[in-house]
C-alpha cells in the first residue's frame, strides 16, 4: 500500500526542474475527477500548490527555513475528462521572505485550464 | 479497489446539508499530507471546492444547468498534522448566473486553518 | 488646493473603530464612478485596502513596525450609481507577521455591493 | 472643475491599445498616495481595473452587451514613491461570456510593482 503523500497518491510526477522553474504532469483518473467526470478544481489547484511550494523549497536553505503556502488564486478557464495534464510553475518576485509564482496547468493540446498565483512564504526556523 | 471520484479518494464525507449551507470532514492522512508531515494546502482547497460545487449543485436544476468552478482564492492561516479537519460553506450572493461561496476549513478544536472564496458559473446546458 | 492622500482625494471618512475592527464611507460620485456611471470596482477596492491596512496600523507599534498591504482578493456582486457605500473591515487572521482582513463594502440599503480579503504583512523596520 | 470619472480624477491615460492588450500611465502623486507615502494599493488596482474593463468593451459590441469586472485578485510586490507607474493588461482568456486579464504595474525603471487578475463578464443586454 501506498504510504506516501498527497503528491503520490495524485499521480503527480517531475519532468523537469530549473532554478525559478518547475513542471510536472498530472493524470486524469478517478484520482482527479469530480462527479461529472471532470478534473477536479481541487486537483488542478492541489498540483498548482505542489509546484510552487517544491519550487520554492528548491530555492532556500530547508535546514534554516520553512517553506509555507500562503495564498492561492486560481482562475478556471477550460474542462478536461481524459489524459493527463502538465503544471508549469515560474517565479514571479523572490524576496527573502516571500515568493510569488504563476503556474499555468494544460491538456496535452497545450491550451490552458487554469491558471493560478501562490505567494509562499520563507520563515526562519528560529524565529 | 476504489473506482470514484476524487472526493472518494480524499476521504472526504459531507456530514451536514441546507439550502446554501454544507459542511463535511476530512481525514488528515497520507492521502491529504505533503512531504513535511502537514495537511497539503491543495487538499485543504479541494475539500473547499468541493463544498461550494456541491453546494451550487444542490440549489440548480441540474438537468438544464452545468454547475462550474470558475474562481478560487484560499487564505492559508494555519498547518494541521493529524486528525481530521471541517470544512464549511456558506453562499455568500446567489445570482442567477453566478454563485459566490465562503468556505471556512477548521481544525477539531475549531481553530480556522484556511478561508476560501469560490464563484461559481452556473451554464444553461442548451446555450 | 487638496494637498493630502488619495483617501482624501476620494472622500473615504472613518466612522468608527474598535480593536480589530473599522469602518468608513465612501461618495459615489465623480471621483469613484466609471464611463457608464456605476461605482468604478477600483474604488470599492480602495476603500477596501484603506480600510484593512489602517485597521492592521492601529494594532502595531508604528515606530518599529512598517504595514504593507501584500495580497487582495475582491468578488464584486452589485452595482450602486449613486449615494453612498459603506465598507466594514474585521480582522479574521492576527498573526505576528501576518494579517488577514475581511473588508464587506454595502450599498445605503446594507445590500452587499463587493467583498474582498487584503493580507497585511508587518514588517520590522531593523531588518 | 473636473466632472469626469475616476480615471480622469486620478489623472490615468491611456498609451497604446491593440486587441486584447491595453497599456495606460498614471501619476504618483497626492491622488495616488498613501499616508506613508508610498503608492496606495488601492490605486494600482483601480488602474488595473480600469485597463482590463476598457480591454473588454474594446472587444465587444457595447450595444448589445454590458461589460462588468467581476473578481480581482492582486499581488503587491514593490512600492513606488514618486513619478508615474505603467500598466499593461494582456487578455489572457477570451471566452463568449468570461474574458481574464493579466494586469502587469510597473515602476519607470521596468520593475514590476504588482501584478493582477481580473476577471471580466460579458452581459447580454436583453437578458
Amino acid at each position: 500500500m501506498n504510504k506516501g503523500t498527497m503528491m503520490e497518491w495524485m499521480g503527480i510526477e517531475f519532468t523537469e526542474a530549473k532554478e525559478g522553474y518547475l513542471k510536472a504532469v498530472m493524470p486524469v483518473d478517478n484520482r482527479t475527477l469530480q462527479p461529472m467526470g471532470l478534473l477536479h478544481g481541487g486537483a488542478t489547484i492541489a498540483l498548482a500548490e505542489t509546484l510552487g511550494s517544491f519550487g520554492s523549497a528548491l530555492l532556500v536553505d530547508l535546514e534554516k527555513n520553512d517553506v509555507v503556502g500562503q495564498q492561492m488564486t486560481a482562475n478556471h478557464l477550460r474542462s478536461v475528462c481524459e489524459g493527463v495534464v502538465y503544471g508549469e510553475a515560474e517565479i514571479i518576485h523572490r524576496g527573502k521572505t516571500t515568493h510569488l509564482w504563476n503556474i499555468d496547468v494544460k491538456d496535452e493540446k497545450g491550451r490552458l485550464i487554469s491558471t493560478c498565483r501562490l505567494t509562499v512564504v520563507i520563515k526562519n526556523k528560529k524565529s
